[in-house]
């Protein structure tokens, strides 16, 4: 089963029950976001990380880049950010990242995250999602993988703040 | 060759030469870090990671914590931070993250983060490097490797603003 197939709002989903849909390997959710300076300077201001590529325009481009980078931990930060939304008490147990192309302030990207496996342990659910984000519609920027412990297979749907 | 093999202050080393020292397999960088309430609710502003794991006392409890997690994400946005403070312009190619333990908050972490293998690349340096940190002096809360595009392999040092 795939979720959210069109982009139409960030976490919108349609189910053909009224009730809480179950996730199920297939299962797909995806996040638009466009991060902009402020996002930069608060996320450096929390982490401490002012590597001159997100914020000096001319280093960057000294560096062969087309402009100022946003963090790739800010970026993959959205895969957290989505399973906490839809799973709340989740528990990342490994993350995967491969950064292979360059995420510019003012980029619409797109994370994804989609469950490859499912298993029960201990009236907990362990499960794998493949976990991307593409940018300019399919142009892959991140790749990876993550291993979370769910408390519910039960997906939490409505309104959530935003990543 | 390993730097900061006693923790006083983060990121001052001790080298033999008046010179910035170079990057060789074995170096080392450490940096303690104590997350506090602030830093969740910034990084959650930042990320829109608002996991109640990380916000409500009685919810991690009740799914077997001792109290309200640090968000894994931004105990390992440490390792860039250290690596664009000793090398501006350091580029992400690939993160590998195990979440072994919790961190909680006023918890004092130690990241550590070691060059395992280094090769020149179009006159630049592909660095790999074992990235750990640790709670309670010796408990290994994340093991992972970066892998990590260099502009040059030499060691900025001197004042840098906190991770």
């Amino acid at each position: 089963m795939v979720f959210c197939s069109r982009i139409v709002k960030p976490f919108v989903t349609s189910f053909s029950s009224a009730s809480n849909p179950l996730l199920k390997v297939g299962s797909t959710f995806r996040k638009p976001k466009t991060f902009n300076h402020p996002d930069l300077v608060n996320y450096a201001e929390v982490t401490g990380d002012y590597n001159p590529l997100h914020f000096d325009s001319d280093f960057a481009k000294g560096k062969g880049f087309e402009d100022r980078l946003v963090h790739g931990m800010l970026v993959a930060s959205l895969f957290p950010c989505i399973l906490a939304s839809h799973f709340p008490g989740a528990v990342y147990v490994s993350q995967r990242l491969q950064f292979k192309l360059p995420v510019y302030i003012g980029d619409e990207v797109v994370a994804e995250v989609k469950a490859l496996n499912l298993r029960e342990s201990k009236k907990r659910y362990l499960a794998k999602f493949s976990t991307k984000c593409f940018r300019d519609g399919s142009l892959l920027v991140i790749d990876g993988e993550a291993l979370v412990m769910l408390p519910t297979l039960e997906i939490r749907e409505g309104p959530v703040r935003s990543c």
